[in-house]
């Protein structure tokens, strides 16, 4: 089912002391609720469409398959014919997953365990990236141009990021967008994923906006060689592409690229 | 105990076909455990400092404390002199608090419990804002530049949105900045929770970038008679802002202003 991505509302404009009534397009955001074998691992403010990838990916991204091979994905239709059927996804590996454990439950816990261990978890069964050949600066500077022609919802919102799989070349192979650029990523991955293209060795990933720990622990994880946002990352974001292997390029802006990892590029 | 907000990394800036390498300042980025009354609600990523304002604010903002009183807040110290000790903040309600229930947590579920219900949930019990006199136009058009004075972070590292409580004559009360535009919030609004400050009736909240459903939430449930954000709002942020009687304006750039919340402004 095709479903709408924006929405356009009746809104008042005050410009230069003047005011006009005028339609503007706004992005949807959408809670949706993502199952693993019936258990539910996530629920996340997403922009409809792509549900299926958003959840594989998520699952993907997040360690939660363990190995086990994706055997459908659907949405959690119980027969009542409502919109909210369809903020339910359900990834099926027949059990062959880990039964998840809670990630923000509540449960009493000691200090010992706090989001410095979930971190840490996260990236000790990751394998340094080896086999990162890399992308030359003049492909990183051109990518935000590149995907913004794919960025359809952006043009009529300005209120949704992009993430985008591309390859040593500059050919940009999936865009997706979303409210959340986190959600934008697992999107793409989850595409990859379900196309059996993953692990994405050699192929860079772009980001619009900001690097967070997370983007990198998601690109890491999918086995992407580099990564370029177009603002600025954060430290523990570099920290992590430094151990990871993996290529960290942010503040794209024109003719200029800034590279936060490795540490020290060659000449 | 002050913890670092920042941190200076060598990055290799290219530019124009020469590179250099020079220091960047980057935000730190670490995750924090919130508990209520021993219970773990939350782990979110976040800049450290004005960690109990984030987590009395994000206890309140969710509905989490059902009208009693913090008593306290405090890092869950184990004796242990690690870092991560101040990873994990307790709000201490002694036992007032409901027990808190599992949000994102693995539990199997029928389709009825969704994300839909728990944003039903979530704004149910908020009631509609009712003493809201408009704030003047130009004073909305005025606050970036307002706030950006006390957006110190910002300034060096180019990556943290910030949020402002302010008055209806433009005056800024309380700046705080963070990696997360919700933590930045929560900041503001456990700061006045614990200076016995709420509801913020008649008072104003600034936002840098989009506004999202939860930053409309978050000011509803402070009471926060308008939100402005400087980027763009979703369609449910517009939706929920209408529904709450908040006014929520957008795209705050120079002398625009647009207006998505109420349906009709008087003139």
């Amino acid at each position: 089912m095709a479903r709408s991505r924006s929405e356009s509302l009746l809104v008042t404009v005050f410009e230069d002391g003047a005011r006009r009534r005028r339609p503007d397009e706004l992005v949807v955001e959408e809670p949706m609720t993502i199952q693993l074998d019936g258990n539910i691992v996530s629920t996340t403010m997403r922009t409809p469409g792509n549900d299926y990838e958003l959840a594989a990916g998520f699952c993907f991204s997040d360690g939660l398959l363990g190995g086990a091979r994706v055997k459908g994905v659907r949405y959690c239709a119980d027969g009542a014919a409502s919109e909210s059927q369809f903020n339910v996804v359900t990834v099926e590996t027949g059990g062959k997953a880990p039964v998840p454990t809670p990630r923000l439950g509540t449960t009493t816990s000691s200090c010992g365990l706090c989001g410095n261990d979930s971190i840490e978890a996260l990236c000790d069964r990751l394998d340094v990236l080896t086999e990162t050949p890399p992308i030359a600066i003049e492909v990183l500077a051109a990518m935000p141009d590149a995907v913004l022609s794919g960025q359809g919802l952006f043009s009529t919102t300005g209120a949704v990021h992009a993430a985008a799989a591309f390859t040593p070349a500059g050919e940009v192979l999936t865009t997706r967008e979303d409210v959340g650029r986190h959600n934008a990523v697992d999107k793409v991955v989850g595409r990859m994923l379900l196309d059996g293209q993953l692990p994405a060795t050699g192929l860079g990933l772009f980001v619009s906006g900001r690097a967070s720990f997370e983007l990198v622990q998601k690109a890491w994880a999918a086995g992407f060689g580099t990564l370029v946002a177009v603002s600025a990352p954060t430290a523990l974001a570099v920290q992590t592409a430094r151990r990871a292997g993996l290529t960290l390029a942010g503040f794209v802006r024109g003719n200029r690229v800034n590279v936060y990892a490795p540490e020290r590029m060659q000449p």
